[in-house]
């Protein structure tokens, strides 16, 4: 093993970075946080102090700068992703970068062209990939026990919806929430998605119609292996965060419930029930955190491919804008479409 | 009550015309067959023997000419399901059809105006409406378990395919198969369907593409109220008959599993796991029979809407002629194109 | 077939008796009902007039006189079951009689006797063992799925107690409702019980023990060939009919849970929940009162050994009476001793 | 808080004790482990370096004797927890100390006493009252979901059974395994039992047999407050790791089910079947073992009374007495006969 341990610079001290900052110091053992880098220094030195990493500062490129750094971490906010891999990039650091890597193709391919040009390693944050439920159905479809793939269909419910404010910069339902299940779709089945066809509307908020976007969403994906899938999403469950899959094919069918808090039945006068489901991505998806950020190190240390590469950063933010383009014009549209001519919000 | 017994006119005794006349004679107090019909004799008398029915004749029109049956039940051929609609109307009998009416809107069209001049009751035999878990759910709907409904997925999978032979004169899979779905979808959603979109394909056998039909379908059904659902068909689930709803809505979700023949759960070196659900149509929705012919003798006896109109079933009808036209055509079709220009094939 | 159709004579037309009525007139093609009788004349005429029973009597004996008589069905109190099972062996008469056979040993025995002389067949209402989740499990044992059984366990109970009047000639909680799970014990696991032990009390109604008997008891089974198992029996469960087994063994474990009204799930901000299960034993064995009536006619009619013998009658009486000591005297009894010195009350 | 951070000394470094400091270095921020003890001073060393300890010893007598030590975690073999307890109660440190205690009542006496004298604070590690599905149990008894409890069932069943030479000196399945689920059976009804009564046997092993122990057994537990209930055992579940309890009453009846690695569910041409259970303690406990030193913790830094007192690490060693008595000599035995005359291996 070329590292004694990974030193990895962790970019952003926010929610997700510091659920990041837990996972490396407690569980990856091949892996030390060195330095932690957050323009509101406060939330770097907090994180540093939670964590015991040694070094906190306001710049990032004081990170970049760092020759004993070999990996970095990018959790700042998403209009700053795609130009710190660039120069991460440069500076011939490893790459873990939070989604979405950009909303705009151009940004997302000028990041992901310096990335090779360095021969560094990136690695996108679709999390969903290492959880036990999804990574079991990948593992019945690659093992042949549902036969070949026909059928697809994603439920991705939150439990309630975001700010107005955050909708607003969000760059849509499509490239902030349905991202991870376009990222899914492509992950189980295995095949690129060729053309998309969306159906929804405002059914939750009329805020959220009038900050431009839906909040309901039907998404048709075709698959260029003849797999057809269908996302459902919707900003508001009342009973909690809804995440589930089926995969039907010649050989059969298999399909994951919700994760709970407890599996206790309780029987009484009036029916029988069990408590709700786990209540959002921090409590459902905890176990992938720290599975991907295992399988990022690994790769690094072990010089395996990254398993979430730049390609699969950057096709589900295609997917997004062919979905809204859908949307908006009624229409199934091809990804080839939006290839050939991106949105102006692209 | 007007009636002693209502005396009912069974015509057509294959497959469904027998189940149809056990349930009347085993479970329906209220209603006797006096007579049976159906062009092979044989058949005919071996339903009337088996059911203690007095009477068995190869024309169906001995039936209608018979002064004492009150309703007739047209279980025979679909083709020939309009034409005896409109006999039956005009002799004065209460009329249950199974479905379709007709793969022709005109013709659908002709036998319902006759029905309305005659003014007797007219039934459609979507019997999905009677299963104790579909009823479940429409109630929760109506009585407001879920909220404002938002979207829905119907899952309705054949355990395998019909002969090449039947699939030819079938109507295809969307009058044949998502018939039944399509009567789900309205009936569940208590609105009109304006615009359907289908993707899907042949899966299961090339011999169902050769003969002009899909075997897999995705369908997105845009409600006029704003509701967005999915059907899902294959000919082929290897696991048995696939029949499953979910409504999610603004105030929670409401879905509902297969049945199986026993609920024991067996825990071996291997796995946990239980019986295949009950296999087709036949076991499945035993109920839902007996239910269907309750309800038709009830609204006659007790002068009652019919439960399934005419008009329920000619909407299906036009779902699928558009389903069809959407699959041809790669795009959404809206209901009022096939109703300004039906399919040729309708 | 020596019979056209079996002549079944129904003796008792109350709740169970119409049952059966029912039953063997609908769905036995081959048996009929040539006559009902009841000490209440217009219950048997009642009777008779629902399933189209040519004759109602109100003397019992005018059955067993009747020569064309196969077979009779003995429905009535259980005070005259084991009276009547020996008139109708002397009257040469196949015989399904309710359980229990009697309160006494000495009753059942000289019932069983003369069954014996007469070599008519006798076969005793233990209708559970054609439920189909209970079938499955014996099926699973048989055929050797959880390999040889190491432990049992019956779950119980019962929505609501019955009135205190009937409480009182009962013949108590371990005659009256434990006899089920008594018999249940032996089919499963297809060995004699040697020595119970009875822990439990009155924890439901006061008035239950002013009445001297249980409303709440757990038995230890000891069975000849090793296995131990226990008995859960509350006269109270709010929550409706509570009817589950579950039996371990070397090679796993096979468990069944309540049958429901509808498989709906509904998940709302409050809990994820379903309905209550079927209420109580018409709604829940159903399916096992026809299936015990198929195989009544089935055996006599193919000429096959009853499938719920004498000594299956006899055997749970026993177990009822060593439940009961057990509680009394608070340690366990062998069967032995209940044989070698019967309660009085027995 | 009195503490800046508690200081823990480890006694004992083997699977359990490094489950502990794992957990303390990682999930609980206000405390560390100064030092730890094995008498394998390899063994101390290589955990000292897996979590950051500072100090590793062979003699846990170092441990006792540092002033900065304020509590200790007795991991050691069982036959030497009921000595260091006196010791570190002398020594003046709170205590958690593995289960049990000792396997003999005055050695569980004396050490008690010692704590009581000293003051200190006394944990004993029944970690699953900290599972979150029977602390849901707990809770829905203690919140009157279920009503007055009447009826308890405990299934508890190891995937396979230990070394022979483990079961010979473990002090039989009722000390060894059992123990458990009498805590848990006085953790759930929040009451003392008074008599047990022991059904069962050697089904597993002969060899078990032969070491003087049993591998499957039924015991019957009846409670102060009437409460009956049962306790399930075996050795060796097939199918993984069994563990379930259902706790019935007045007002209806809460259950659980086993934790499993993933919820999908398979359905294909034979079974619709999900993976097996968790399969051992290490995986089905995980979050549990952190819950009791976070508590621990908890007691000590703010002052409370520890969760679970050395009276509920006494009582359960009671009830495994009676227990083997009980199945020895065939009969109920109530726990005041152990206490009069504890047996000669207690």
């Amino acid at each position: 093993m070329p590292f004694e341990a990974l030193n990895v610079g962790l970019i952003g001290a926010g929610r997700i970075g510091r659920v990041h900052a837990h996972n490396l110091t407690h569980f990856i053992p091949t892996a030390d946080i060195g330095c932690v880098a957050d323009e509101r220094l406060g939330a770097a030195e907090e994180c540093a102090r939670e964590n015991r990493i040694e070094r906190a500062v306001a710049d990032y490129r004081a990170v970049l700068d760092d020759p004993t750094v070999d990996a970095v971490m990018i959790c700042s906010s998403t209009h700053t992703h795609a130009r710190i891999i660039e120069e991460a990039a440069q500076a011939g650091k490893h790459i873990f970068c939070e989604k979405p890597i950009a909303l705009s193709l151009p940004a997302i391919d000028a990041a992901l062209a310096a990335v090779d040009r360095a021969g560094v390693k990136l690695q996108i944050g679709f999390n969903r990939r290492f959880d036990p439920n999804f990574s079991r159905v990948r593992d019945a479809i690659v093992g042949g026990e549902v036969g070949q793939p026909h059928l697809l269909h994603i439920i991705s419910r939150d439990p309630s919806p975001p700010p107005i404010a955050y909708v607003k910069v969000s760059g849509g339902i499509f490239l902030d929430m349905t991202i991870h299940d376009f990222d899914m779709a492509r992950f189980l089945i295995g095949a690129e998605v060729e053309e998309v066809y969306t159906a929804g509307g405002v059914m939750v908020d009329p805020a959220i119609g009038a900050a431009g976007d839906l909040d309901t969403a039907l998404v048709v994906l075709k698959f260029a292996n003849g797999v057809v899938g269908t996302i459902d999403n919707s900003r508001q469950a009342t009973y909690g965060y809804d995440q589930r899959v089926e995969v039907f094919g010649s050989g059969g069918a298999i399909r994951t419930d919700n994760d709970y808090p407890n599996n206790a039945l309780l029987s009484d006068a009036h029916s029988v029930r069990r408590d709700l489901p786990l209540h959002f991505f921090m409590e459902r998806y905890t176990a992938s955190f720290v599975n991907e950020i295992n399988a990022f190190v690994d790769a690094i240390v072990n010089d395996r491919p990254a398993p979430v590469t730049g390609v699969d950063g950057r096709a589900p933010v295609v997917m997004g804008l062919a979905a809204r383009r859908s949307y908006d014009e009624g229409r199934p549209v091809r990804l080839a479409e939006v290839e050939a001519q991106p949105t102006p919000r692209g």
